[in-house]
């Protein structure tokens, strides 16, 4: 038996994505969203409601990034999702966070938020909040890479959002091989 | 320190999104996909490459629906990853999967995968295979549910895809709560 559950914006996992924009001054400003993935072949889509300090931001310099919030920042993500860039303009420094400017975007890299996409603006819905981005480079801490140079799960914690519960989680242990497990059930 | 990675399409966590179309006969469907999110209040986008047999089918029956691959049928999840429709038409009994046509979208629900979204086709890009639909309900095995009735990840264990190491993860331990933790950062 099935449960119908409606017209619900529920997916499984669902990410935490800390979108990181200059506000006026060269003020680094940041928000905690959930509705996003990759888009296209070189692209992302992250849903930013208008009325947000980002949106202003992003239109204003054309350029944004998508750090992926961590298992260690908790609090820090969650603090930058309830307070409001317009409530709190300096909100990255009360959440004790530190931005530098991007090597590839117009947009502030934090360094507590050891992986990142540097974005630049494809198209923004005014009405829907919908925003595309061109990809054009990922960064990633030292702190989060393995022996050759990858990023590694192993020290790299990134946070999970559950719609239902609105609890936080982590990733857990490793559950298959792509590409390979699935050959089991090939003719 | 950090290491740029260039142009790369990586996000995390990311999904492991099975999408569910008939073909011609009425014959289930499913492809594995990890670009997509939810894109607006009542949207989901997946990226879906044209020559997949599952954009054809979407475009003639105007229906899809996205199911969240689990750990216990990471198998399954990966084969409809890896065999195309195309070349397999009978790939969702090859699989061993059994589909119920949805409530609300006329497109396969899959018993094997406890949590799924029912889609009505919004747009779709021909040039990108951007896929953009409208939730028309989520459904869910009785099986995932707790004692209140809702979705707990106790019992639903949703896929995460690492494109790094191309590995699949499941979900691990509660890391926080959301529009909670964050208070302790405010003035």
């Amino acid at each position: 038996m099935r449960k119908n559950f409606g017209a619900q914006t529920w997916l499984f996992p669902m990410p935490v994505l800390i979108i990181g924009t200059y506000s006026d001054g060269d003020l680094p400003n940041a928000m905690n969203a959930a509705w996003g993935g990759i888009h296209d072949h070189n692209q992302i889509a992250v849903c930013i409601d208008p009325p947000h300090k980002t949106a202003e931001n992003l239109l204003k310099r054309g350029f944004f990034t998508v750090s992926c919030g961590t298992a260690e920042r908790v609090v820090e993500c969650d603090y930058v999702g309830i307070v409001s860039g317009n409530d709190e303009p300096r909100k990255i420094a009360a959440a004790n966070l530190h931005a530098r400017k991007g090597e590839f975007a117009d947009a502030p890299v934090f360094d507590e938020f050891p992986v990142a996409l540097e974005c630049k603006l494809v198209s923004f819905d005014p009405k829907t909040g919908c925003t595309v981005g061109e990809i054009l480079n990922v960064t990633a801490d030292e702190s989060v890479l393995d022996e050759k140079g990858n990023i590694t799960f192993d020290k790299f914690h990134p946070l999970i959002y559950d719609p239902v519960s609105h609890n936080y989680y982590s990733v857990g242990t490793t559950a298959g091989k792509a590409f390979c497990d699935g050959k089991k059930l090939k003719k």
